[in-house]
């Protein structure tokens, strides 16, 4: 039996109209497959709704009855949708996270999907052409309803993807498929046909946010391929899956960039061991991502600590910061919100040297001044002014043969 | 261990401002008993929401996806109110029907309850001062989620009390108790201290739709007394009981009418047996709720055939009568829409006579057309013209000593 998992983001559900396109999908999908598993998320701006009736009505809103709270946008979706499906005389059902069940922890609000009962649902589709799936929640083993964070529901369908054993995701959202870069700056862009799951990570990492980054962890591990295009036309998308030989003989696949970015710097620091512990441990605690560390070489035993961490957090960090300086002697704490990070990703320049000189030398031609550098199997990532940030992303791309004109 | 139970309607929850008086309320129950079960109906107009979005999406919303789609309503009302009681300290969750569970038939939209999981919730309650229970709402023994139908709330807060013995039900809602007759048409009307099972039953199906009908055949089954009251006032209730000797001492206690009646004629019938089958068959099985009938005597072998029923059934009652007729050989169809009942009920009359002639001499003194009469051991419901209807219910009111000056 040949099952195919389709999910349906908020866009897609939101209005009766799209809903239809939806059904079409999922008519589609009827036709190339034995069965569908649909994978429904909250109707666009519910769960926000739903959040944001919680911090009104609550000074600090329990975090599982949150869960219990929000987990009703994807219930009403899935019920709406089945009815679609009967309308037209297909059998099918909705199933929500308890009824299949997907097992997960109880960190709630943020919960890991632990289990899914493959049975149930193959019994399921032995009754139903259709199972119409809420998204974004599970509940834990002795019944509380969880949800799994941000972008759930991608992490919902692969998770049942990997568990059925499907050949194939489709994650169908608002835009059509991965770019190598993101068009709204960069003309030339073009859709990549496929993308490794290494690459989407670093993609969806720096704000390519086509694909919430643990559903691509979920289909690294078991190995499901994810194809991610429109609800709204009948253009290829791009196709996530295991990098192979052709993949690598692109050097660069795409470029990705981040303008959420603060820069703090830890000034004539005294350079001891377990320095490092005393200025990240803190903010570790306190959940601050810390992303580009830099240290300076010792000078007269001091040295210089530069980080960067999301602009949210600044205030935060920079409280925290000052504590830490103080008693670990280092001289001030600096900061600067105009920064910015750009990207060059590919698994291709694993096997190749002067990737990272050939962004240097790019960006320096046109005058644009690198404040940080680091680098990772897959990965070149340079923090430079924010103002030249849109600038930074057209050279590279073209730098890296990405452009149209040049496209591989 | 001491349970009470309270039960708070759609305009009690429907706001962040009545939801903090219904804290108050279970805050108060908590000083009286060791744990209280708060049972809620989803937020006023939600269920109705739902019900129009189904509508609108589907032209024929599957039954089952209707109960997934309406059940949030009371889901979120739960989260909410768990989480407001969760600010003030009080240990306290949320569970819906699926969650303890309260098993049903699977008669979606209308489902009724087979068991309650004492176990389980004995369980919660250890570890919870409170549990805020989703009203309206159960599954069945395969997990799928049902609904009670409307006025669910009511039945789940009365099974739940049976379930736990517990001595008490509090159903609060937005009137404070049950009057001797509606107060709107008739500004002597009184609230009553105490009402007996039988006698609340007949008010609640004539319109006096303080308690659910199901929730008072519930609460005489298991003799658990109901207490009606305000969540928006301090002041005493209703207390709907058994009925003991002081309630038999009083002849009528209340006067309802319903104005939505249509009243139906077969006139010449042939009088032969299974007439009345032929008749009342097709209408039964339609769901139509054939309430008074009269059949006149018989004359030269024919006879006339007349019913009443709700006011919304009546064209599709007429369908069926029109064949009714050719079938069974009657002469004609009549019918009339500007027709109402008055009742008056009591547990008193079934040791007096008398009384259905006090109500006709009243009644027939002021000028008033009697069409129709159907007696019961509790109850005289009469049917007049539906202009007469205020007018009669102040007469009957005051013809059985129920105004303020005589009260007993």
């Amino acid at each position: 039996m040949k099952i195919l998992v389709q999910k349906f983001g908020g866009t897609s559900v939101a209005t009766l109209e799209n809903m239809k396109m939806v059904r079409e999908k999922v008519r589609d999908g009827l036709k190339r497959c034995d069965k569908v598993i649909a994978v429904l998320s909250a109707r666009a701006g519910e769960t926000n709704n739903l959040l944001a009736l919680a911090d009104a009505w609550s000074p600090a809103p329990d975090k599982a009855e949150c869960d219990v709270l929000v987990s009703t946008g994807e219930q009403v979706s899935v019920s709406l949708f089945a009815m679609l499906l009967k309308d037209i005389g297909l059998s099918a059902r909705s199933m929500l996270g308890w009824q299949i069940p997907i097992i997960t922890d109880d960190d709630f609000g943020r919960a890991r999907i632990l289990s899914i009962d493959k049975e149930m649902l193959l019994k399921q589709l032995a009754d139903n052409d259709v199972l119409v799936v809420a998204g974004f929640q599970g509940c834990t083993r002795d019944g509380r309803i969880t949800t799994l964070g941000r972008g759930g529901s991608d992490t919902s369908a692969v998770a049942l993807a990997a568990a059925l054993d499907s050949t194939l995701c489709e994650i169908y959202t608002d835009v059509d498929g991965v770019y190598t870069t993101d068009p709204n700056i960069c003309s030339s862009a073009r859709k990549m046909e496929r993308i490794a799951y290494d690459e989407m990570l670093e993609m969806a990492s720096m704000g390519a946010k086509v694909l919430h980054i643990r559903s691509v962890e979920f289909a690294k591990k078991y190995r499901v391929p994810v194809y991610v295009r429109s609800t709204f036309s009948d253009d290829a998308g791009t196709l996530v899956t295991q990098e192979d030989s052709t993949m690598e003989a692109v050097l660069v696949s795409g470029i990705a960039y981040d303008k959420d970015q603060a820069r703090v710097t830890l000034a004539a620091v005294p350079d001891v061991p377990g320095m490092a512990a005393a200025v990240f441990g803190p903010l570790s605690e306190q959940g601050i991502l810390v992303d580009m560390i830099v240290q300076n070489t010792s000078q007269d035993g001091h040295t210089d600590m530069t980080f960067t961490i999301p602009r949210k957090d600044l205030s935060q960090t920079l409280e925290i910061m000052e504590n830490v300086a103080r008693e670990i002697g280092a001289d001030k704490v600096l900061h600067d919100v105009s920064v910015a990070k750009v990207s060059a990703i590919g698994v291709g320049m694993r096997n190749h040297s002067g990737v990272a000189a050939r962004a240097f030398a790019a960006l320096t031609q046109e005058g644009i001044n690198i404040l940080m550098i680091s680098t990772s199997e897959i990965k070149i990532t340079i923090l430079i002014q924010e103002k030249y940030v849109e600038l930074a992303v057209r050279i590279l791309h073209d730098a890296f043969g990405l452009d149209w004109d040049l496209g591989c």
